[in-house]
């Protein structure tokens, strides 16, 4: 068994399953246990980081909150800088906006204009991949200042929901699908 | 000039005073130029670890969203778990709260009940120390499940709201008195 596939597998018997949350029918995947084991929280940061490890990302985007227990340390772990994605009205100054749909309504993120540069090699982190309405937006965000997206590192991708799909070119690269 | 006050300064002069945010009247200090810094950025985990560092403490409790950029990666510098404190109704399983008091009316910290253990030596990270409502919040929720508070560190203590006064007899590490 390689290394990414043992930690995969370490990585899935830690998460727990919580029924019904955050509503009925949906299973969360609490990541928390993960987080709080100090042999594992830095293999999965490490793992995180590796793909891009040669790929001169000089900014690592993190997604409000989960994403930034993960974005900064990889931010660190590749010698980056970090910046945070946020909910409307989270950051104090000038901000670009993306919104994107949610299943009922919408929803947005916030970037500050000066915290990628034109040009900047980026990579995107967050927990989970889902149907990829949160992490485009990250994107997007990026494009309107005129940074290099690289690509994404994610923890779990959903795989049923297509997420990978929606991401198009770039490396999408994750450590568990579901 | 030794080290500490050098990077006092370093940091002092990279965060960016935003006039009337969040609200008129208020001067906020935005750290997100720190974060973004690709070596300032190491160097502040560093030193908000380093009081700590022969302290065995096993688990780092950030309290969200902005103490998340900074104790995950603290939780690595000192080999311990990440424990995130967050708002109601966020974390999957079950939680303990405490309330504490805002300026009108009150808000509220949870964190899960098995995430700090009996006797765990316990660290609680944040960006800014202003009346300490927050930071005793969370020390209440580590005492609530029987772990051991070792101290608090935070980048920021805002002087004149006394919060290091709140947090009694704790050591309170802080980089920056303003």
């Amino acid at each position: 068994m390689n290394p990414d596939t043992s930690l995969s597998a370490e990585l899935q018997a830690r998460m727990r399953d919580v029924p019904d949350f955050p509503r009925p029918g949906i299973v969360f995947k609490d990541i928390t246990p993960v987080l709080a084991d100090p042999v594992l929280f830095p293999r999965l940061i490490q793992a995180l980081a590796e793909p891009f490890r040669d790929q001169r990302i000089t900014k690592v985007v993190g997604v409000e909150a989960r994403g930034f227990i993960l974005g900064a340390p990889v931010a660190l772990a590749l010698n980056a800088g970090f910046v945070p994605a946020r909910k409307p009205g989270k950051l104090p100054s000038r901000t670009v906006t993306e919104r994107y749909a949610l299943e009922y309504g919408t929803d947005a993120l916030e970037m500050h204009q000066d915290a990628v540069l034109r040009g900047e090699r980026t990579l995107i982190v967050d927990d989970v991949l889902a149907t990829g309405g949160t992490a485009e937006a990250t994107a997007k965000l990026i494009a309107q200042v005129g940074g290099e997206l690289v690509g994404f590192s994610f923890l779990i991708a959903l795989g049923f929901l297509d997420g990978v799909k929606r991401l198009g070119a770039h490396h999408v690269h994750r450590l568990i699908t579901l």
